[in-house]
């Protein structure tokens, strides 16, 4: 079996999505976040790509219990419920509700990989849970990082490292390339990986914004057990 | 100014391109072969396509001088003069000649950066003279590297950072994060580049084919001043 990483979302080749078992990352902060409500007790997150998209489905959906969250250029979107700061989303205010988010990149990365045999959200906080399921679904591997706008995240990257050092625990893989070396760049600052996520476009954004805590939060590997699974436009905790 | 690194040419956004400096890394073997050829005095080179391009090229030139060089599933092709081995582009073999080669990943990716301000061809041999030359322009820089079929290509990504760590002697450039993670990377291997290629995909497929020597070859970090311009076409000696 094989594992491969890809940095950004454009031009992934179908084969690498098909039959595959598709890790997406969204380290800041999509994917924490998510993994955060669903930890906190919410039923269900459904990613949209815009805040129009997020009111039209909440007014669809017809359900009190429905939340809108998400972000345009890391802060709060007006009107909506929460932002996406993971530490927003308590058992208080998320627990029996349904979540529609909005994330650009993460929400790409989602769909982009809605082809493959089974899609898992993966951060720093559930890469051990998410790299033991992995495992178990034996197929090849494939890890997406959502990036920034097209270009490639640090901090995207440094959770794909952490994710393929966890595979390795786990079972025999082949590394491709962008496997080995996310793998040799998770190694490079296990010890800290805060430190570097801090050092990274988007982390330094946040820190700018008063978000520093943010960053920090999302980069504490293996404090949740959830795995989060898309299917069918939906994000669920498994099993 | 800015330094960004794209570990494939896909979805590449235009603003990354167009008034950038660009350097295209297809370090094995393409990029080094063509220095390499640069080095030995040929005239100039054609990259094209596919084998058939190249040889309607060859056709339609009508020149003595035009010598067919490439590979596909890194072997020489038949009716061809020359492989993709760097090595065999030596003086006696190609001194004033006109060189049409063919190569997949490298000639997407040059032809991708042809909206650039200026288009430089990057390898290890090359990398401080291509930072030089880059510096010079002072303007933003955007690092592409061709990738194998879509996919990431450690050697191309050590290659960059190579050129990051380079271009860092030369000015003050803000590092976008493939930029500081490609310089991070290369750092990690700085004491042996050849060793980290020589266990990356291609590496090991050269290695396979008996073509282990030029993996070293290309590893080489410095050993040419040629810096392989590419403009309208045709790849080109710079000055």
């Amino acid at each position: 079996m094989e594992i491969e990483v890809f940095t950004t979302l454009n031009g992934i080749p179908d084969e690498a999505i098909n039959n595959k078992t598709i890790i997406v990352i969204d380290v800041l902060r999509a994917t924490t976040t998510i993994t955060t409500a669903l930890a906190a007790g919410c039923l269900e997150v459904i990613p949209v790509l815009t805040p129009e998209e997020a009111i039209e489905m909440r007014q669809r959906l017809e359900d009190e219990r429905v939340l809108l969250g998400g972000e345009r250029n890391a802060l709060k979107i007006p009107g909506f419920d929460l932002g996406n700061s993971p530490q927003e989303y308590t058992p208080q205010v998320v627990a029996g509700k349904r979540l529609i988010i909005t994330t650009t990149n993460g929400t790409r990365a989602i769909r982009r990989a809605a082809g493959g045999r089974q899609v898992l959200l993966g951060a720093m906080s559930n890469g051990p849970a998410v790299a033991r399921v992995a495992a178990a679904g034996a197929a090849d591997i494939t890890i997406i990082c959502s990036g920034t706008r097209d270009h490639f995240s640090l901090e995207d990257f440094l959770t794909a490292g952490l994710l393929v050092e966890e595979l390795g625990t786990q079972g025999e893989y082949t590394l491709r390339d962008g496997a080995r070396v996310a793998r040799d760049y998770f190694r490079l600052h296990r010890q800290n990986p805060g430190a570097a996520m801090m050092e990274s476009y988007h982390g330094r954004l946040l820190v700018s914004l008063g978000l520093g805590d943010d960053v920090d939060y999302c980069s504490r590997v293996g404090t949740a057990a959830v795995v989060p699974v898309y299917n069918g436009g939906i994000i669920k905790q498994l099993g």
